[in-house]
């Protein structure tokens, strides 16, 4: 038996985390559930975001299928903290274009690896008397370890090229750590094409010629934004897994939120978690069921008729879930 | 006479600028333009990116017409210097769809206020023993200075709404004065509509509903990001104006680059510069000369004959300046 962590979190997290767990159900694997609190609920209830136990918990699985959660303000973020404490360093966001999904292009197929431990996500920051003040730390360590991540990334997928995405003419020291420790580990991938843009120009690429791009590497803000700006280019957040890998565990998420909006309506789209989940199976080395469970995904958004309202459908989220499980 | 400094720079920047003065000579306005040096060619004739002299001349005359420099590396950058050494705060940057253009969207007109003072360009950056560190620096001053111009903006254009953009949920600090600059300065203009999003949610807005937009205000590199995607959203940097203004002086350049790789064939394609010379002749007060231009430019692009190889054509930077004069 192999446990996992399940963090449904909040709103729509929990609707997504049913159709997930639904679903690995019925792929009968060796898995044990271990469910775990965090984010607005749990903080109600314990007065924290993320406990110690949940930490404790993720720690001694291999891996967390993690749903969503609903920000408490001026309370530390359950998932940054979990990214921190796990060491989950790399943030791995696909950016795929689905048959079946009304998008702005139909043939893309690149992955974006984010730096997901230092940046601007280090927690440094100060009220000055003028105003505030914020770190953006970047360090030769992490920015080695991502690289070699994304050059490892390529080679496991026969991907060829590798972009590395920064703003050196600007953040000419800390970008220029970046730049340097992509290229200098770029040297032990000699079969690798590789090349640099700034992040601004690939922000424009994006739209101009997206279809260059195939695995980049970036640090952690510009991965969030351009992450964000890849699930605007398949047909938006509903559709975007990820996930956070570190040495020892690996943490998967959809990279929608909770949405209030729609909360207890059960009509939440759960692709995101299901490939999220998907994702997880191939960390697990469950290399032909994860393949399974993407090309039945990929089945029932081509088919387009059991699909929840955001996709043009009248289906539920459960519904959706089940026809998954079916196409298997 | 009113003096404007005219600063070509290299590559196309000296293509464009020749289009823009052959423009503006056409409109027969009492303009009196003083030449100044910056960039690459300027660095290898004297040693320095943007000399003494080009910044004393700049504060001297009112308005700047800027082409596009060549990066000298690890040599200051002549556009952030005149930024910031004639605190030239607010730049503004367009995002309109024009007539004739192959571009994602048709019915684009939003405007993105970026602030250009402070932030990830305040130059505060430090090697450590680990990489380095770059501090951002966000003041209420500056907040609420770009608040209040976008807003005003946003008035004096007939505008409904602005938009901050900012990453509050874990910048808790700096984008926390930030937002709430922008609120206690919103205030003061009950008639204008307010909101504010997630950096990344808006760069996924900006290709699932762009309509939305009217006018958004953000921090510098958030700025710089989200003004590429938009360009990218409309047909690309060749199209793209700005104006860099201070409370004393303003800046117009074209947000693209010298090109190298098509420097002296003569096909730059000069609308960014035009539209930026617009841009110029509206903060001068020469309302109707400045409409009239963006007019004539947008008549050339949507009759989409005498135009750049970059728009279909087979016409020359100058032929197209010449189309641009004729229909003025
Ligand atoms: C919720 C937020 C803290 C998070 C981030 O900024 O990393 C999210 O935007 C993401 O992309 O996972
Ligand atoms: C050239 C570069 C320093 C500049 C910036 O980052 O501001 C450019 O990208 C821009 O947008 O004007």
């Amino acid at each position: 038996m192999i446990k996992i962590t399940i963090i449904p979190g909040d709103g729509i997290g929990k609707e997504v985390m049913n159709a997930a767990t639904h679903v690995l159900d019925s792929l009968e694997l060796n898995l044990d559930y271990i469910y775990a609190s965090a984010g607005y609920e749990c903080f109600q209830k314990t007065g924290s975001t993320i406990p110690d136990e949940t930490i404790k918990l993720t720690k001694k699985t291999s891996a967390t299928l993690f749903g969503a959660v609903t920000t408490v303000p001026g309370h530390k973020s359950a998932i940054i903290s979990l990214r921190k404490e796990l060491d989950l360093y790399a943030n791995i966001r696909p950016v795929k274009s689905y048959p079946g999904i009304n998008s702005l292009f139909k043939d893309l197929d690149f992955v974006i690896i984010r730096e997901n431990s230092e940046g601007l996500y280090s927690g440094l920051e100060d009220y000055t008397r003028e105003g505030a003040v914020a770190r953006r730390v970047i360090t030769r360590r992490a920015s080695e370890r991502i690289s070699r991540f994304a050059f490892d990334y390529a080679k496991k997928t026969g991907r060829k090229k590798v972009t590395a995405v920064h703003k050196a003419n600007v953040l000419k020291k800390t970008d220029g750590v970046f730049k340097d420790s992509f290229y200098k580990v770029g040297e032990e991938y000699p079969d690798l094409e590789k090349e640099d843009f700034y992040v601004d120009a690939t922000a424009m690429y994006f739209l101009t010629k997206p279809q260059i791009f195939d695995v980049l590497v970036t640090t952690n803000l510009f991965g969030d934004i351009l992450s964000d700006e890849g699930a605007g280019l398949v047909g938006g957040l509903g559709l975007i897994p990820s996930a956070n890998i570190g040495d020892k565990q690996g943490l998967f998420e959809p990279v929608h939120g909770s949405a209030p909006d729609i909360e207890g309506k059960g009509i939440a789209n759960p692709v995101a978690m299901l490939l999220s989940t998907s994702m997880m199976l191939k960390y697990l080395k469950m290399e032909y069921e994860a393949e399974n469970l993407e090309k039945a995904i990929s089945a029932v958004l081509k088919n387009g008729k059991v699909v929840t309202p955001d996709l043009g459908g009248n289906y539920s989220t459960m519904d959706m879930a089940r026809e998954v499980s079916k196409q298997i």
